[in-house]
């Protein structure tokens, strides 16, 4: 089967790529499969070896197929999937929060070390800049030694908010004013004073579907309701039923992640943006941007967050070094002309200030440039982690599970085949030693019963691999068994 | 004038402070005045040197006396000195706050680095313990490199969480569960959550009369109302005042300093704090216990929390290390087992968790010792800058100003002649260089308007010295044109 027919005018390479490509579409090849050695490949197809090599190189560069360390190259599995959105299952209507309980379960194996940790966003693990870190802490404390334990101002220290200012500049060429960015508590504690600034209890607030949970929460302790908005994984948030919802409901404000968001890994294109914008201006609807995960894309490119595409409508939006230099340093902001005054107030009546040492830590760390470097040094680590992740799921898992296809951040979302509950599944994955997030987390109603977040931003190791191999398997058995 | 009369059956030494305490009383000797040297006085008296040096020692133990180094004993202003209760000006009805715009002034004050800061609440400043807590800081980095930088349990990390329950048992012999305590950001955020955790929009609050400002920012911020109860310089809350109150109105939660409350500087006894848990129980109102200044009594006696007094109220207890550590760590605690899962659930929607490093930090700062020998190092030096602020008042403020008398922590409250408008002097000592906290942040209402707190803790500079002299003759001007 495996054999270059040498035709004019096409090279060699090309014509390997050809063949091999042929055969997956085929299905002669299957998705987990071997390539044939170099040196078979050679002989077999009677080319040289450098050139089944340059053909590999290429295969794997379009993503159809993997190299493995001391092994050889492997067809990819993810291509062929594709997320299908459950339209029907969620709501359309403001509802409270049905599933804290599960919540705190999922917390708690969060938090427990010894399990495989699966279940938790926290891309940094995957390459920790804990050297570089550490030495601009070291440095602040012997510039700062005794400042560096007091109090900073309530919106944050001057030296970070220029930093953070200048960093928009330099990666997305948008002018932010220092004095319109409010440091806070990590990107929860943002969203928390943005949304207390903007709504109070009773209000209804509009959500992606699915959603971070820990919006959810933060929606429901506020007294809040949450009304979900039908997301597609290209384009994130569906103008037309954005616009449908801010019709028929007194949506006070959205809170929509536009960049990567949390669990779909949907970026909302440029286009979609500026729509979005108009019709939040349209219906005088603010919107609360969570764009925490904006540095983290796979291929570096910042996507312009939509507070900075030149519209009206009312827009606050949230980032944080949580996802990409240190979650336990809880430093997040606000940008916000309109609001700053009232978040600054509502900041110090809630926590006083943040953290001074780490503030000057993390200005350090920006403007030495160690913070650039870090984010180039993680997303390539990041990158690879999502590949085997989804070459796991196509090699464990049942053949009609569909995946979301990341490119960037750390977390890869699943349906499973339709019965499985993927909450009994989190009970029996602890009791192995796995911690996963369920779906149901992640929408205030009872959708996504099937659904499981995954992350791979940890480092790779083989208990990565036994973990999946193990949920792989235990899909399947559930899956034949409801079948 | 001075001579002792060696009577018969009483020490000389005796003779000789009885003397001076005659001489004071009648006025001959007045605030300010140096009493004779150690040999012009033994001569006078007829007394040898060591005695006269006795009974110097024993008036400056009972604070009637103080001396100044290179220049001999002085008499001490503050005794004649008597806090007196502006009982008629609190309203005793719940109202919403009218002072947020001079609040968010004094902070631009508090956090202006140029001011010499006595406006400021920070008493660790008088003596920072910046080289243990940086030690401790870089041992955990070494030890938990990447761990540090990491999440923390939404709780907190247990390794804290038992030094701080260790603590309880060390200082006070009570007995807390590690797992009733939550950390937080910093003591503002366990008032946060505490009081979200009980009450609700709409609810009233009840606080002592003058509070801590923070408290009525926060109490606001969450569209909340406070109602004032008269509070005694001496034992704090009074308790039937409080119970009036319970009968007359529906208050949902009380939120009481009980040791060295801000700005009055007053510990309530232990025999108040019984009857105020039986008051509390009796009307099923919650207490909200603000105790981040327990640590730092001048006398080193650590009060036992009302919680812990064995009454059946619902009481949340609210500590911090921003007083007594490093606020810049921004780790404080709620202890709590009937409210520790909503505590919890709330934490977790608004900022996730805390800072992990600085548990980390302070968890080895507190087991190694340091704490407790730093805390040891701090109260004397806080004693010293009390007694020297009170001192320079009484040197420079006109006579009718009355002040508290702190036993601990880092404030001096005063009460200024009738006309001097308080506000007014905060603008003025602004332009002169000086942050001060003017009364009327900590009501409510327009009371304390001639009112005055000015802070002792940081270290003491002549800067200190010449903005008391600044602000004395300032306040003895104001009042002679007002008088």
């Amino acid at each position: 089967m495996l054999q270059v027919s040498k035709q004019e005018g096409t090279y060699l390479y090309r014509q390997v790529i050809d063949l091999i490509a042929e055969n997956i579409d085929a299905g002669a090849l299957r998705p987990g499969d071997r390539l044939p050695s170099l040196r078979k490949m050679s002989q077999t197809a009677g080319v040289s070896i450098p050139t089944v090599r340059q053909a590999y190189i290429e295969l794997e560069r379009q993503r159809r197929v993997e190299s493995r360390p001391q092994s050889g190259f492997y067809v990819r599995h993810v291509a062929a999937n594709d997320i299908v959105l459950p339209t029907p299952s969620y709501e359309g209507e403001p509802i409270p929060l049905t599933c804290r309980t599960l919540m705190e379960r999922v917390y708690n194996g969060i938090n427990n070390p010894d399990l495989v940790p699966l279940g938790i966003a926290n891309p940094t693990m995957a390459r920790p800049a804990a050297k570089a870190l550490h030495r601009a802490m070291k440095r602040v404390m012997a510039r700062a030694e005794n400042r560096s334990l007091g109090y900073s101002a309530t919106l944050g220290e001057p030296a970070l908010r220029r930093q953070i200012a200048y960093q928009y500049l330099d990666t997305t060429g948008v002018q932010v004013d220092p004095e319109h960015i409010g440091i806070t508590n990590g990107g929860q504690e943002a969203l928390l004073l943005a949304l207390k600034a903007v709504a109070s209890e009773g209000d209804i607030i509009a959500v992606e579907t699915p959603t971070y949970h820990g919006l959810l929460e933060l929606i429901d302790s506020l007294d809040m309701l949450a009304i979900e908005i039908e997301t597609c994984p290209e384009e994130g948030v569906t103008i037309s039923e954005l616009e449908r919802t801010l019709q028929t409901h007194d949506v006070k404000a959205c809170m929509f992640s536009t960049t990567l968001s949390n669990p779909l890994g949907v970026t909302m294109p440029e286009k979609d943006r500026r729509k979005m914008v108009d019709v939040l201006e349209k219906y005088d609807t603010i919107l609360i941007e969570d764009d925490v995960y904006g540095d983290l894309r796979f291929d570096g490119v910042r996507p312009v967050p939509a507070q900075f595409l030149g519209g009206k409508a009312h827009i606050i939006t949230c980032g944080s070094f949580s996802k990409t230099a240190a979650p336990g340093y809880r430093i997040g902001w606000v940008v916000t002309d309109e609001y700053i005054e009232r978040i600054s107030q509502l900041k110090r009546a809630f926590s006083c200030t943040s953290g001074l040492l780490q503030q000057l830590t993390l200005a350090d760390f920006l403007a030495s440039g160690d913070y650039t470097r870090h984010l180039k040094a993680l997303r390539p680590v990041l990158k690879r982690n999502a590949d085997r992740l989804a070459a796991l799921v196509a090699e464990h898992f049942p053949p009609q599970t569909r995946t979301s296809k990341p490119v960037g951040g750390s977390v890869l979302w699943l349906e499973l085949p339709g019965g499985v509950d993927a909450e009994n599944l989190f009970d029996e994955a602890i009791e192995a030693g796995i911690s996963i997030a369920p779906g149901r987390i992640f929408s205030p109603c009872s959708c996504y019963a099937n659904f499981l977040r995954l992350s791979f931003g940890h480092p790779w190791t083989e208990h990565t691999e036994n973990a999946m191999r193990w949920l792989g398997n235990r899909v399947t058995e559930i899956a034949a068994q409801s079948g």
